[in-house]
């Protein structure tokens, strides 16, 4: 329940892809502040219960169902649509809040070298947010986000939800969290904007294509910035955004050469490498633990022709 | 001056590119502590009075000259060296330390837009690393580090100093600064190590091509890891990396779509459009203050076809 809001929009109130001739879910004017009841990225699919033979079952057509769309009244094409992200709630789940990570065959930065399918179903503590364990051995701190965040796109027709776009999406920036001010650009009048696929912690990069995929309520305000003329989206963060993972300093691993795909794959593998030599782990376990917790960074772009970049792994994680 | 150093490596003992050929500086033993005196990346060519002319007439046979080789008793190659950063010294000059950023034509993430040549000279206070100031407007914090440190290559012959490679070099990781323990590839005997192009500050990407390029002594402990056979470098740091910039919270913007490097400079193009329409500053010195202290991240990198690269600027530097 949010006592400020104006609207709630209701878990089967949602889509499977963009689609600018959805009927709007709700129609409301700049300003009103909306509760969003969000699926997990499954759309139920998984649950608490879940093991590997759901994962292998998954329906893909059903895959990240999104809230809305919201109609934003006096919303035009060229104006941004401003998002000031409030609060997530989990919601619970056989009595507990929960979320999974998969390795999902086909999917992910190094599909290649991951063809088997793998599930971690993780459960916390959603009043305290304390960090969530895996195994005995590592603590994953948690910052709830939504990974898909959006409005609807010009062109007409059904458009996958997978790949984000100009106008926001599956951007699964991890610090799309409370506190942050979100601008996205609008294309069609109303700018029929959804949210979904919360998640309960990311690195950056999603290098597994999961996080901890996790149903969750968010309170979002939406409103307008006319005339805007925004190209892409971008977003202003209350403070820091590192803080829950940065105590204990990082472990890095880097990947260097003339190709930014080619070193951040490097760059992972490195410290896939390194967490099973240092922790005796899977490699596709240490995999999907990278994806949810670490980092991947462009240090240098400039030193022709060989670029380099690093991923960090927070060690709070394990001490 | 250092205490506890048994070698100093002085300013002379320098040299230009890589060549496993070369005389050692020094030969030292695992567990050895170096004071090495590294010039600016210019060797010299830019001081504190220098202006814009300067820049024109930098000699670029003579750019990013590192101190040493050193000589390490009993490496091999396969073994991994393994580098304690201790403390670094800004060198004083005309009575103050200083450093310099500039925008060096044909050089730099958006090379193609910025063809001009700009200058900005910083001075610091040695002493308190308090941020240093560009104009009355933006206080850029300082995190001193090396931006090139690293082993001989195996391949004869004099290489560029300018791309980094798998036995380190130019990396440019902002993060190789005091309390970070850093791990080398070693492929040739004696792992004719060298460390110079030493930064006040820096962003992750260092856009523009150059940060604030500024004279110290740096101390470091080279030790050896048998038989590591390290692939790339890999660092641990010993706490938070971001606590000087992030008090306040970012600006961020995006760049997406299937490439990396393009999605790079949306990003940071964004970032420029945003300073210049809200600070009134000139792209290019937008340009250049991201360079120094604004970051590169690979927010997703899996959601086919499309990635996601994100610039994120410090508010800390206008507030």
């Amino acid at each position: 329940m949010c006592r400020a809001c104006d609207y709630t929009i209701h878990g089967h109130q949602h889509h499977f892809g963009w689609d600018n001739a959805l009927a709007p879910a709700e129609r409301v004017a700049p300003g009103s502040t909306i509760l969003f009841h969000c699926q997990d990225s499954s759309a139920g699919q998984l649950g608490p219960s879940s093991t590997l033979a759901d994962v292998v079952a998954l329906d893909f057509s059903r895959i990240n169902p999104v809230s809305g769309p919201i109609w934003v009244e006096g919303a035009e094409p060229g104006d941004a649509l401003k998002v000031t992200i409030g609060d997530f709630i989990p919601r619970l789940q056989e009595g507990t809040a929960w979320g999974w990570t998969a390795n999902i065959p086909g999917f992910g930065l190094l599909a290649d070298q991951f063809p088997d399918p793998a599930l971690i179903v993780w459960t916390y503590n959603a009043a305290t947010l304390a960090p969530a364990m895996w195994g005995r051995e590592a603590r994953i701190p948690l910052k709830p986000f939504a990974g898909t965040i959006g409005n609807a796109l010009a062109e007409p027709g059904l458009h996958s939800v997978v790949p984000p776009r100009r106008v926001g999406g599956n951007l699964d920036i991890r610090d799309l969290a409370a506190g942050t001010t979100l601008w996205l650009p609008v294309e069609v009048p109303g700018a029929l904007f959804s949210i979904g696929d919360t998640h309960a912690a990311q690195g950056d990069g999603e290098v597994c294509g999961t996080a901890i995929e996790s149903p969750m309520d968010a309170v979002l305000t939406l409103d307008l910035v006319k005339g805007a003329n925004l190209k892409t989206p971008r977003f202003t963060t209350s403070g820091p955004v590192t803080r829950h993972l940065d105590a204990r300093g990082y472990e890095v691993t880097t990947g260097i050469g003339p190709d930014l795909m080619t070193a951040a794959r490097d760059a992972v593998s490195g410290m896939i490498d390194l967490l099973c030599a240092t922790r005796g782990m899977s490699a596709t376990d240490a995999y999907m633990l990278c994806s949810v917790c670490g980092d991947l960074r462009i240090s240098e772009v400039v030193d022709m022709p060989n670029w380099v970049v690093s991923f960090y792994f927070p060690r709070v994680v394990f001490e």
